[in-house]
């Protein structure tokens, strides 16, 4: 799993049926350190983050297992706002 | 998820059988401000998109959960058309 | 999915028992305007392809959607023999 | 699977409830010379792990076969301990 | 799939309790050609291999689909002992 940061949202009107009402959050991933690790990507939104929030990132399969995913074509959703990163110098 | 520009169709006669009448895209992977990430891919296509739609793709299993999906040999589907994308700043 | 152009074959004589009989070609990724775009991998044969075709490969667990493929442990399959891709300018 | 270091803690408040109670590692990937090979990241600890052990990682839908990880939304667990890796020069 | 080099051993006492009496293999990706492709990376072994040998390796689900790993938390398995890479010019 990857942190990211919630830096926006995405939206479309034509979609699977089952991603209807489901927010899509478009995240940036950071590393433990905060330093960003590749491009901006789009997740489903399991915990109701929003702007500001880092929170963590699972993919895969691992995104359809919150209750509220499971037949969703979501390949990765947010399923914590993430509230601390203590690393150990 | 990723977002990607459909840019092109692919076709091909001998192939696995589920996936006859399936809809072949070929797609430019962007970021959440349109800039290019990564190689062309391919994709299938479960919500009708064409040439200049931006769409959202579904990687892995996820990419078999649309209804028309189930049993074909994909591991990437467009499943959403994208109207907007708002990054805050 | 991605694009690929068959270059070889590999072969073994120690392997799990599925695999027995299972064609394994070397093919080099291209994008959709035929760039390479990683090194060479190893990919199971669901559609008869050979040297100097264009194949269609499926990632993942869809690598085992084709009836021949099923409990074969395979994470790549060639799913389609492309014959046509068309990129719009 | 890759090896990694563990590195820190990550914790929130805000999850997909059966996320209670799982322990979450900040790791740093490394290869079998102990070279950093990507950004850190986040494994939920199957094997009670602390900061200064080597781990083993196992991603995707391997991360949720320990039995306690069974209905998890993680993508990567701590699976071993690892106390020698042993290459051949 | 792809082909890798097999480099040395890792082993471990506390462990997800399936991987009891599995192999783990310490292995270098190789392309066709040979080349590394990226760093060593730790495999289960499904096929009795040892230092020396290039392997077929199997990652995702693929990994647990030969019989010895069922229920194991692995992601990547050696499937086959490779004896030949025939690439044509």
């Amino acid at each position: 799993m990857h942190l990211a940061n919630v830096i926006g949202r995405a939206s479309g009107t034509l979609k699977d049926p089952p991603m209807t009402g489901i927010k899509l959050l478009v995240v940036q991933p950071v590393d433990g350190a905060g330093n960003e690790t590749g491009p901006s990507e789009i997740v489903t939104d399991a915990v109701g983050a929003g702007i500001g929030d880092t929170v963590l990132v699972a993919t895969g399969s691992a995104a359809r297992q919150p209750a509220a995913m499971r037949g969703v074509a979501t390949d990765a959703s947010a399923i914590m706002i993430v509230d601390d990163v203590a690393i150990q110098d």
